[in-house]
């Protein structure tokens, strides 16, 4: 086994055990990169001499016995909408060519960067159609943070960091086979993020499995009074214990929503892993999804204007440099009335209440991440069995979008794979702060299925 | 001394006593009420033979040793916003003619309602049209709990509630010599309220003296999870000691902002009222209040489209039935971009922030309640030395906004009258749950008063 294939954790220990050195592991993540990248297009920038440097520094650090955390001396790949000292952060956006961070943002202290990944422009949108899918050439990344799914499940980076505002970490780690951790809003400070919509925006992990994910959490967690939405909280190890043993565990199956116009295979995938989870000891429970039929409208309603809010300026100034989707939708929202702005946060209010009642039934919701798996990078459209059409982006952001505006975690395990080879993902939603039930279901979870294996490029 | 001339604290001790039967008292108001309601109209409706019965039951059980508080058979106008079991709530307007209350909202418990008073249409203005200031009968009474202001100026109620979004308890209470307070954001919950405009209402007592808004307040306070606003604090007794000793208080004169475009005559009544405070013990500090241009933006920002949103539907169905006044006001609400409501919720944040630092400096503010005495009920405007010419309601509304939009309390107490024998008022703001220290500080100040009088109708 190659170095790259390493998950953080095992990483982590044999830099530990002084069994492979943190230059070891850049390198091979950086040859690597070097292999794939012309085939996939997950960066926008690979910092090789930096993480070369970085390496070195680890290198010394662990030999002098100043080892930096579990993170310390991992390759990590940084979706470029995150700020770091010395890069620019473009957002794989024309409006940001000299855009120079001025701080590092909250980010995984001890990690290697290894470069900054692709985003769709400004996270505003699902497919991040610079990149690649890893498991097909010709199909979408899914997005926003697509270069960092993408990098992590080619082996590309050992993990990586990605915002998460409608499903932006979710839908393209279930479309390229990796965990993404959407965490409890506030969770995770975002400071030095740039915003798509303050009031939905989460940064979170994407690894390859649920210990990893865990293991960036850990990193992750802190209250930063720079983010207003920044929680306090007491400091918890999120690594999951060994045991898969879920007797007393309720998982809520949703009678409604998130599994209407969902793909066939992905269904049986999904039901599959729950009907795993109840071999583990778990109880499921049917649950009724609330007020489904505001979602959309909540969603939309709370990010096109707080979007359009963030980008005044260079809509007026350079309307041009944007992508012709992105403006679009950039300018929708400079016409939308307060009242509708007003109507989604009242609405959001409601489907908090409505969800912590959900939540005392369930400890645990399990349901498909996206409705789909990967679709060609030049389809538009899905068309369902009972022959509505819905646009690509609505239908990925359908069954993630509902953790955001509530603000319950929500995290993406990979569940297979559809008679094409491309990747599945079931999602746990928990509680508020529920991030310790979410990481021990999926960390059971993990254990009932074949190893990790990265995409085969 | 009559018992409609008695404060409540002094009635209640007379009651508890049995000194005074809530009979008697009940009846005194009423009579009270029936000599100068035709030329005041503070009421809406008066429910004399409700009260009376009230009066009678609250009587026995003060003979059957069953006391229920200190304000158990105390006659109350209520603002006519609020709702009350088997009266109406007209919200003085004519959209309002068939609304019946289905429950009482979160009410001083065991008082005696002596009717219902008047606002400003819907709470949405400063001057109450229908009421007049009981000192003038050609002036206004200020609003929009106008009504409630005046009655208990006048007698005609030994206390009342009102509701303040901008200033409307505040306001009328300032000029019509009366104490009002405005408490902290959540600390009195909403339920059953009429809301004008959820993010900046607030309900809180209108009274003869700061001590009885204390009792007032007591009766107020708790956790009403029917208003997501409401905040859960533990009990507190904010009835003020006897102690007029101010040693060791810092208060905060503003050197900007409070008095500017103040006529002479108020700004010389509240400076006088702070060397009062000074001869207490008090030290003075000159403070600098923050981002002072961006009040009315962030007032107006946040209460227009949210008072839209409250009327969508009768403003679409009735247009006719509201005052030309409102429903301008309402239809500019249907305009406004969402752009302008995220500003003013971000205005409203940073404002927020500065007011924390800048209560760090002093342990109250001390300003005028309103730049200006009661005007004649035909002026639309004032005009200032400097030549500006500034509406009576954008005047009356300047000074008191700022604790609404940042939630701070704020307690109008009077501080004299111009020569013209019209009430001047001083306000108090404190931290967020202040309220004991605005209350000691306003019952301290009381004390070097001469006592409180009537309104000589």
């Amino acid at each position: 086994m190659q170095p790259y294939e390493l998950s953080l954790a095992a990483a982590a220990d044999a830099i530990r055990a002084r069994k492979l050195s943190p230059v070891e592991l850049v390198d091979s993540v950086l040859d690597r990169v070097e292999k794939v990248e012309p085939h996939l297009e997950a960066y926008v920038t690979v910092t090789a001499e930096r993480a070369r440097q970085a390496a070195r520094k680890a290198e010394r650090d662990v030999a002098a016995g100043r080892p930096h955390g579990s993170l310390h001396g991992i390759p990590m790949g940084l979706k470029d909408l995150i700020d770091v000292v010395g890069a620019a952060t473009t957002a794989s956006s024309r409006v940001r060519t000299d855009h120079r961070a001025q701080a590092d943002s909250t980010v995984a202290a001890g990690a290697v960067l290894v470069g900054k990944t692709h985003t769709h422009e400004f996270a505003y949108g699902l497919t991040t159609p610079q990149t690649s899918n890893a498991w097909d050439r010709d199909r979408v990344a899914g997005g926003s943070s697509g270069g960092s799914a993408v990098a992590v499940a080619a082996g590309a980076a050992t993990f990586a960091l990605g915002t998460d505002t409608g499903g932006s970490i979710r839908v393209p780690s279930a479309l390229n086979g990796v965990v993404g951790l959407k965490p409890t809003y506030g969770l995770v400070p975002r400071h030095g993020v740039t915003s798509l919509s303050w009031s939905l925006d989460h940064v979170g992990p994407i690894t390859r499995t649920v210990e990893d994910a865990a293991l960036v959490l850990n990193a992750l967690v802190g209250h930063d009074p720079r983010d207003p939405a920044s929680l306090a909280t007491s400091v918890t190890d999120y690594r999951p214990g060994a045991g898969t043993d879920l007797t007393g565990l309720r998982v809520g199956v949703p009678r409604n929503y998130y599994f209407d116009h969902v793909d066939p295979e992905v269904e049986a995938a999904v039901r599959r892993a729950i009907g795993h989870l109840e071999g583990l000891g778990a109880r499921l429970v049917e649950v009724e999804i609330p007020m489904t039929r505001y979602i959309q409208a909540t969603q939309w309603g709370l990010m096109v204007p707080e979007a359009t809010a963030y980008h005044e300026r260079t809509l007026r100034t350079v309307p041009e440099l944007y992508q012709a989707d992105v403006r679009i939708l950039l300018e929708a929202g400079e016409l939308m009335p307060a009242g509708d702005y007003l109507r989604a946060q009242r609405s959001r209010t409601l489907m908090r209440q409505a969800w912590a009642h959900l939540l005392k039934e369930a400890d645990v919701i399990a349901a498909p991440t996206v409705p789909a798996t990967a679709v060609k990078a030049d389809q538009d459209t899905l068309t369902w069995p009972d022959g509505t059409v819905e646009g690509v982006s609505d239908a990925y952001v359908r069954l993630s979008a509902p953790a955001n505006i509530t603000g319950v975690p929500s995290l993406s395990v990979p569940a297979g794979h559809d008679t094409n080879g491309l990747p599945i993902g079931m999602q746990l939603l928990g509680r508020p702060l529920g991030e310790p039930v979410l990481l021990r279901v999926g960390h059971a979870y993990e254990q009932t299925q074949p190893a990790h294996r990265l995409a085969t490029v």
